[in-house]
């Protein structure tokens, strides 16, 4: 069966709570929910995390490898400034997609330059909760044309 | 029913024959006619456009906003520079969301700053073909939440 | 008689619809009229033209040459990135006024540079549609200098 | 009656001998002259000011507020650098409009950035001492919508 | 008995009228009248001084020096570009605490570079007219350990 | 009874030991103490904590927005760099005050951009360990007019 | 017989008339013959095209592709803004040649950055109309290896 | 007996697969037990540790200037970001040598910028595994110096 | 007979007393009497001037063209930023001769930006006060050849 | 006669071993008799020089003034910066011509800016050894026309 | 047997006596004798050469390639700034590793930039005298690999 | 008896050919003649040299230090770009006294930095060939101080 780590990077655990009108009004585990759900429905198993540590993300990027067929990141603010992510993503051999929730070009400066992007498979960005829903059909169908 | 402006800026025209390393292998006919397939799928009447012309990605825009819910736009190598293009999709009443066949960010410095992004809706990048239809799934969905 | 060619760059076309906070409430046409207006009394034919197209704005400048004693201008988006409208402003010999609605130095940074301002006779900049008929005032003291 | 503040920044008092190629053959007195004539003419009371002293404009606009209904500023040298000026353009609630008798765009670069334009209503630059009268017609207008 | 001169900088005397999102609803005498009371606590002679000139506040800095023990210092926007300032704090031989009512950080680029931070002793920032009975504390302690 | 956070971030564990010159003679507990004993002062619980790792900052500002009515957070060299300490302040729904014990701005060029102060509530710099106690002083009278 | 396009950009039909210390005092129907009469001597037809529209450029590539086997190109203003005529130069696979009349280097630093030269084959720039021939003279060599 | 700590940063877990060409083909359990083994030969014991952690590096700093001599740090994609580790390098009192297996300076931009290199005593960049070995063996010499 | 205005600017009237390491043990009024003196030998009248306000300065030089046959010019902090005093030394069209006591190449980079060198006849920089007597040769010569 | 220097610069006497996908597989030799050919076809005597030392090459261009009707210089890379060089153009009357014989603008970002190309008649760039021979062919037309 | 050749850049000769602080007190011929009996030891024949000169270390490595095996490079200030030495080091075949006694990263600006680094093999930096035989060392072994 | 190095960088062997506007009419020997004569009457011995060569003026100066007691060093286009000048100014123990003969912060922008002026003495700019004397008299006073 295919396997799809879905990764969140830091303050994601505060989704609901946390400036409604750029992030939305679903809490994390509600994404997670949704995205599990389409993964079922594409024969996907869906896997969740989340961590504020940049260290964290780095080594379950590479846990992922072991397992997973391909990621899903939203790397939040670790997005802009951290070389290791962009390190580990390139270090491992599963393809990388990048998700964000709120449209980050319309947002601060230093939220418009991005560490991990020239790694990455391709970016979602902008749709909200469905980032996610949308970054996982399209890894799907580029994993089902690798064979998975 | 649903109507979708999918709009393709300069030198998409090209596609199947310009760098496929970048652009794949697809023809821009073929990119039509898997999107327009997926909106007669979804329910929504897809209608393409393309030029190589500034000014006439502009005019689109304009009279799109006579009939279309929504827009795709591959602004291309405008992308990059056109504030024209981007007071046009601001003058609209009607979304547009931005594609690019490429992962921009793994190219030249100067693709990686954009115009439009901070006035689109969203992005999806570096799918290949696919970010067309992964966009059109996404419009249709934003579009269903507001009663289209 | 004195002739002169009032020129409407990008997105000009939907005054009065277009973010009315920053454009005001009238359409081009009633700026058109009013500027025309303002012209009989001055004894000065009015032309206006308006075009979403670089190349067609760069064309009318040097089709007003033949025709016209001065011109006004509002190059729209093109005001911060076309040297080929600069180029065009420098090579005929009629002087050409730059009008904006907006007070762009209250916008955004890349508002802020304009290509043509260097080689344009002077600037109206944030009076509404009154940019257009101080800048006919102003045309017309410095053409009837000139002798016309 | 209608009151306006005329305030000249730095230098100005050497109009008419400080380089015409820019700034013109009249002095300060005859463009005093020639824009409270207009002010005569349009029914306001036109009083003017110089000084070479950042502090004393600052000090000028803070007065201007209690008896003057709008301002029209040529602050010389100070545009480019002065967030004081620009602070004391904010803090009051009257008009004030940014005129310069050369086109300072086609000038150094140093005297292309400005700290007050976008707090000011507008701008007209280049005409000379027309640059005044243009400007004074202009914030006529716009006291007259405002009930002045 | 301590000293200490509190120095306010350029358009502080229209506190209470100026923008009181960023700048609150206490006048500059009722701001003076809350840390002259705060001084008599902490048996400390506040004398306060305003000026719009910068080079009147380089004077009151020089002035200082002969019978202050310290000075607290808003220097408005002169914080921003004033070598002068800093070479007049670095010149006399008595301590400088920097103050500012709103959090500059919050706001425009330009107000978020300091000439003066380097040579002051320290600064307090944000508090509105609590970052002068702060910053009186806080060199009050200063003063008692240099055996004031 | 009035909760605060005092939240101290990399190396500031080393104090005492660490360039005297730059953080004073105090350790990391005598500044704890310092901090407490005036909180008791003013009927303030203050609990103190430290973390070299940015992970555990961001988990612990989440974690004070349960029980704490406000944060003094001293983030020490992830002031210059981390976004997600910024995003966790403006995420949660209390006060925060930035400290930091040497004067910032007399130091490195990379000491002086602050990625957190924008979205703190106020600064308190160079004060050594009374930064803190300053701090403290300033946040309670926030947290007392809050009604806490 | 070997087809060779010789295409000028913007303002280029204004040549004789145009600033003649730049450009020289031929008009363009003149450098048309010279090269062209060239051209017959080296047994070559040239087919020369003039456009002020960026986008018009690009079609004409696109087209020139189908008949020439090769490109000199003046590009004018767009030399120093347009990616898509980069893009453009870059998806034909026939070489093109760089021309420019006057030497853009000893001019205003906006002539001095080229988006094209990184895909052209070579550049000739500053011999005035002699410019056009040298570059027909080295791409007729360059076509005579390839076997033209 | 002479204690050195070999410190490795993020990602070098996954050496002798990640990007061989930059890093080679050694595993870091390889590496490290070559450099322990000369080590032995220099009669000084070595330590190794790695983390993908910024905190746990700065830890680790902490820590091993209770028990080592000297340092042996490769601080991967963290050497181009990380105050904290300069800091942390900066407080402790044991000579820190720099390391890095590729050439830093023939690979992206961001590489080249150091955060640490200012406060550590030498950098050996480029020669592979063999860095280590060099730095040990530098190392040792400086610590032979100082009585070790 | 010759006459000379030797002009200083802010902070110079504390000469003697701030930071000799930089300036010197002279006061302001020896250097007056050295330069002074050495203008007897030369048979110039030199009359000296200090303030600290910027426009000060400016009006000092208007002055001194009524009476002045060169100006030597210590601008102190102004110098780095004051287009105003470089507008004046523009205006006035006697010879002014710029000075510095300190090496300013060898202090904080923002020392090494001058507004004013670009219109000044030359300048003396570092000889501490002979950095005016040496201008004020250097003037004297410049003035015989003009004829004075 | 009309005589001509040709000029290479540093590491141009490695060609035909140096990067040969840069700079063809001729060696300098071949590359000088092939330009000298010309030459004798032309009328023109050319004579070939080469160094390393970027004074060798201003010596060269100084001797050049006495007996050359005109140079061309492939400066190599003291192109990017060697202000002597472009002075010692600036300084001599005779025409140079600048030449590359790979096209630098599709390299390094640091071969893309050019100290000596504003002084410069103008630029060959990119055809290999056959700069040279059009750089003649031009240089010889612009001889010709002014009588040699 | 294996030949390298050691080669110092300028001001190196003045060595022992030049800045100790920053370079050690040995003389650029005790540093010679260190390696020379290195090389003796590890059967290497090291010759050095020094030159003020950037021509001449671009002339000793072009005749280095002749005779060498590889070469230790201390550019010394022509570090910086020369494209010269290193389209030199590129051009020749046998590797280069680059070395410097004290470390550049700790002192200016300037000094933090090399032209050379990207196409040296690796570095040595800041072991004073002994970064040249820890690179003779690093070299030895790579030339060993190789198979002298 | 007092010994002093002219010495003169590149071009400056052209003086009185080479554009005369910005140095003067007077030749190189002329300069000579004059500033040896001021020598004289000086009681100074003054001896002069020139090279086009960066690394001649850098051996000049090391051999200088052995006879002279100061330099006077106009090093013309180095001056803006080399390190190498810079170290052996720093490096050599007597003063060194930077000379310009035109003004050259009223010349290209690439002229306004100085790699030098840091580690000299004073300056001396913009006085033409009295640059020269006024920069030997105020040696002479310098080396008087120090005894000489």
């Amino acid at each position: 069966m295919t396997l799809v780590l879905v990764l969140h990077g830091p303050n994601l655990n505060l989704l609901g709570q946390r400036e409604p009108g750029f992030y939305g009004n679903l809490t994390l585990e509600e994404i997670n929910q949704k995205v599990t759900a389409l993964g079922r429905e594409l024969k996907i198993e869906v896997r969740c995390n989340q961590s504020n540590h940049e260290g964290s993300l780095v080594d379950a990027l590479h846990e992922g490898q072991a397992w997973a067929n391909g990621v899903i990141l939203n790397a939040g603010a670790y997005t802009h400034t951290s070389i290791a992510l962009r390190d580990a993503i390139a270090a491992i051999d599963i393809p990388v997609v990048e998700v964000h929730l709120s449209n980050v070009y319309a947002r601060e400066e230093f939220r418009q330059t991005s560490m991990i992007s020239g790694v990455c498979k391709g970016q979602v960005i902008g749709f909200g909760w469905r980032s996610y829903t949308l970054a996982l059909r399209g890894l799907a169908e580029i994993l089902a044309e690798q064979g998975h």
